[in-house]
């Protein structure tokens, strides 16, 4: 009964974010999991602001108890641009509130090293929720030959699948960020389940869900609150919509409640060069190919195809407010 | 009124391949089009079996009146080893049936010399229907900067839009066949109408189609009834299905009569290079991209989301019973 009962230990891969800094506050709110680290990542801003930021938001959460580990500054392929979404998130990555700087510091231990160690003492209990670019966990990957063997699950927030990408009208961003890094992980073996804008696009916060919020007293509600303006504005500028996509959360919540979203098994491989760099092609094993190709013999891994949004979204309310 | 009834003036570019004899045959029983040449492209077989098969094609029609303009022997990007279907449609195209070789020849002029010719000589009133690698209509576009202006539509079969292709999981054949060719064709500001996979898969003949068919005495249906053998095999074997999908005839369909697929506009734009070559990537419009990208500024195709398949079906028995 205990063991049934025992929250599942996850590490939050982030690159905070103003949807990042409410996934992280429902982790922190779920008696069903237990955050056992960050680790921070570039993305929404530059792996040094991800740190501060990961450090700032556990502060405010009053739970620097929780250790974060500062993952890689560059790209698996480095020579890479750094591609950096200020403009969604505002240029501190929390909406442009000037924020005081954290107390806190990140541990010694690199994020990949953080991973393969806390995967190590904790076979096939760890999940890793990833929100940002895969780098971190391809590290982990290359570092630990048996990471993903111990590995509990990898939860991604990455990909389009069967839809438009966010960066382009082929490639979603975190997988965009690095194309390299998320082939590594959908062919690793590991227990991958993919969550791509394909369904969280379906997950939106409207305007009078945070009127709902914003008329709680919720620690957290009036944090989020606060720092949401700049991606309502995006949102209304780039996709012509009074509400905001809960990319992050929803991810976040599929690893407290995996029933939350239905998925399909097949194998995912990303295109690393041309004009469609960071696409996810999934293939559903429905045609048998007559020649070899690049999915052939390839593990497969889960790609989240629908979701209960009206159910995360009550989630989401629910345990925000009673913050 | 004579102008409304006036046949529509099509050229069907075609690698004869089982499903284009059916699509011939019944562009040819089709009075609300004019058939006004065929032009040949490699693709089910090579180039110089594409002439010999539309040649005997028509012969066996009866309709030697119908040039035949021998296209490319190569992709556009020349290097490229061609890739023959012969899997597919039999060494011969046709079913493995040894038919005869062919009493006529075909004309002089290349195929793009013949499809920029009857572009400038009928403009605004040919409509090309593309039934392999789009070669030569990448050739015709180059060398007349006019063609995309007189030429009144272009029909593709190709593409697989949001769904695995059937070469590979990102790629389907005709595109496959020549990426660059046909992103040129996308792009060129054309009237251009994509009919993918995702379209023809729904339309599917039968076993029990095809027994209605061989009880017929229709002269097209008893000889599609002998060479469909090998292209159900492969159908079983590939996908598992009893039955064959109507990738070509679904698309001679949509030329005869335009309102049995639904189509949306965007921009399609190519992958020709990496692990998913042959990708054809559709953006809707949805997103407002914050940075520039490869499909910003190309002008709009129509791509098919929708068939009537009970509609076509009904069109392919009526037609070819009726032979």
């Amino acid at each position: 009964m205990a063991a049934e009962t025992e929250p599942k230990k996850i590490i939050i891969d982030t690159d905070p974010g103003i949807d990042d800094a409410m996934a992280i506050f429902l982790a922190l709110q779920s008696p069903e999991v237990e955050v056992i680290g960050l680790t921070t990542i570039f993305g929404n801003v530059y792996t040094t602001l991800a740190t501060r930021n990961a450090l700032h938001l556990l502060e405010v959460a009053g739970r620097t108890d929780i250790p974060v580990a500062e993952g890689s500054h560059v790209t698996s392929t480095n020579g890479t641009k750094l591609r950096v979404a200020d403009f969604v998130h505002g240029v501190d990555g929390l909406g442009n509130q000037n924020f005081p700087p954290p107390k806190g510091k990140p541990i010694e231990e690199s994020a990949a090293s953080f991973l393969v160690h806390q995967a190590k003492v904790n076979p096939g209990k760890v999940t890793v929720v990833a929100l940002g670019p895969l780098t971190n966990i391809a590290l982990a990957i290359q570092l630990d030959p048996e990471f993903a063997k111990n590995i509990g699950q990898i939860l991604i927030l990455g990909g389009a699948f069967a839809v438009n990408g966010n960066v382009n009208p082929a490639a979603e961003a975190n997988i965009f960020g690095d194309p390299e890094a998320a082939d590594v992980v959908f062919t690793s073996g590991a227990d991958v389940l993919a969550v791509g804008i394909n369904v969280t696009h379906q997950v939106v916060l409207t305007e009078s869900d945070r009127e709902k919020l914003a008329s709680s007293n919720g620690k957290f509600v009036q944090y989020l609150n606060k720092i949401l303006d700049v991606y309502f504005s995006y949102h209304r500028e780039a996709y012509n919509v009074k509400g905001v996509y809960l990319h992050d959360p929803t991810v976040v919540l599929a690893a407290v409640d995996p029933s939350l979203v239905t998925c399909i098994e097949g194998i995912v491989r990303v295109q690393t060069s041309g004009i469609t760099r960071g696409i996810t092609i999934l293939y559903n094993k429905q045609k048998r190919f007559a020649e070899i190709n690049e999915w052939s013999n390839k593990p497969t891994v889960k790609v989240a195809v629908t979701v209960d949004a009206p159910r995360v979204m009550k989630l989401v309310m629910d345990r925000l407010v009673d913050s």
